[in-house]
């Protein structure tokens, strides 16, 4: 081992390490910042907080005592014949992103519940008019999709009083969710739901899950979130159906193509709520923490936490 | 006692009996249902559903065994120096009023913290531009007013992980929140608030609250929902403040004038929500369910909820 201060390499081609380097300075200023190609001497390379670096880059630190991952997804760096073995390497572990889509999804269904894209046209309009309330108990919201991510916005909609009823390909189960599973429960699960939210991952089975088929099982005047793929939505078919009345509204966040095109009809639809992509972003004070306490952690001698598993995968 | 089917009396100048009549006659069929002023054998009388009946009309009745009133506010109903004396006079309770302010609070709050209605914006001008996210635990929201419905949308906006501060003229306690009182607390309190909801109740001591003092005293790119009375706010000060972006959105149910005038700058203004008073309004079905289970309890010879003080006069 080398005695001179632990270096940390930084290696990104699509991070600002300015924010990194700032944050680890100020929280952990025993560590000396490096951003790649200006390793400095290998030898004092101890961390490396890195996002897709080049096969064969890591093996060059003969020290090397960590890999911080700096984003969720780890395969590309799995996929390095030549990674350092025996050391632990690191995820970034959620980040927020959970909490942020279930706060979307808790807003999207606010939003349709109580009339609030209705009441935005209204207001363009400049015209005074109250509509009938419905009650929270009487809006089923539908969830397809129970992963991590599902579940977390599943609890969040139910504590506010909204009915929730779940659908996935396996059972599952959740506290205070009705949950639906299999492709034969799908008709029953769309019937009974007022607005749909869609977390589904995006695979060959379920691109393009979201069309004229599915929505026509949806009950007349239901609402339409998607916050997972786009690929899940065939987008004309949606427009249908919006056009025709039987979805009352939709808001979207990702789209076939991103950003939007600026001729999409999504964009001028009076009925359709467009974001961009914001569902869920890293929020780098987040992430940040979780890369300094693991840092804290590893100086230390402790183990870091968000720990890939090589055999798994993951 | 008279033994001939038990009648209901219905007297309202502003409610609607029929949604009434069809809903008990489906819950309690062995009721006759009579709207005033034909209503029938005044002895085959036994409950009064009423909204402000002259005085003594209710007198005539010689086995009336109770009064139940279609609103929250009995004041008239105890002013009437010929009210049956020693029988229960029951109020409406809530009736969904509280969750439902609770609901448009913590939308509003999502509203303004997801940059919803920055996004609206860009989305009328077809621009996909994502905004730097803010975590929830950095948005502190805060309510004037902790009466028993602002208490109720504090709690809401707390579960969802919003740092909560309450302010109130006297000190009150209440869980998870962070309760500030009396005049001299005020400065602090709004120095704090990223986003101000008021609960106040209209008094001529609360009479133009928010001001452009007031509003001042708010950190720059604050946010303000008012859906407690229009008579809080000092509209021109608020599009002021707006206007040379002191404050940076407003989402407001209550207006000096309802309806709003055509006119009024409210209307057009892109940083403001307009909603025509629907924060929370009765619920006929939710009312209707009170009624019902009071009227199945007397009929079973337990006595109602929602009873009336006659000494405190509430």
């Amino acid at each position: 081992m080398n005695s001179s201060a632990p270096t940390l390499v930084f290696f990104s081609n699509t991070d600002d390490p300015a924010p990194w380097q700032a944050a680890i300075a100020a929280a952990v200023p025993s560590i000396t910042f490096r951003v790649a190609p200006h390793t400095g001497p290998v030898d004092a390379v101890r961390y490396a907080l890195v996002w897709k670096p080049p096969r064969g880059w890591l093996a060059q630190f003969p020290n090397l005592r960590a890999i911080l991952s700096l984003g969720a997804g780890v395969d590309a760096l799995l996929e390095d014949p030549a990674l350092p073995p025996g050391i632990p390497i690191t995820r970034m572990v959620d980040a927020g992103m959970g909490r942020q889509m279930a706060e979307y999804a808790t807003y999207a269904v606010m939003h349709f519940h109580r009339h609030m894209q209705r009441y935005s046209a209204l207001q363009r309009e400049g015209r005074w008019a109250p509509l009938e309330p419905v009650a929270a108990a009487r809006f089923t919201v539908g969830i397809m999709g129970l992963g991590v991510l599902g579940a977390q916005a599943a609890q969040m909609v139910a504590s506010l009083g909204y009915p929730v009823l779940g659908w996935s390909r396996t059972t599952k189960q959740l506290p205070g969710v009705e949950v639906l599973s299999g492709n034969d429960a799908l008709p029953g699960f769309l019937g009974r739901t007022r607005l749909l939210l869609n977390f589904l991952p995006l695979t060959p089975a379920t691109r393009g899950v979201i069309d004229a088929q599915l929505l026509a099982m949806l009950p007349r005047g239901a609402f339409v979130v998607n916050l997972a793929r786009g690929g899940h939505l065939v987008e004309p078919d949606l427009l249908a159906a919006l056009d025709r009345g039987h979805i009352a509204g939709a808001m979207l966040d990702v789209f076939e193509q991103e950003p939007l095109p600026a001729t999409h009809p999504f964009w001028r639809h009076p009925a359709v709520v467009v974001t961009p992509h914001v569902a869920a972003v890293t929020q780098a004070e987040d992430a940040a923490a979780q890369v300094i306490a693991n840092l804290q952690r590893l100086e230390r001698g402790e183990m870091p936490v968000g720990l890939v598993d090589r055999g798994a995968g993951y």
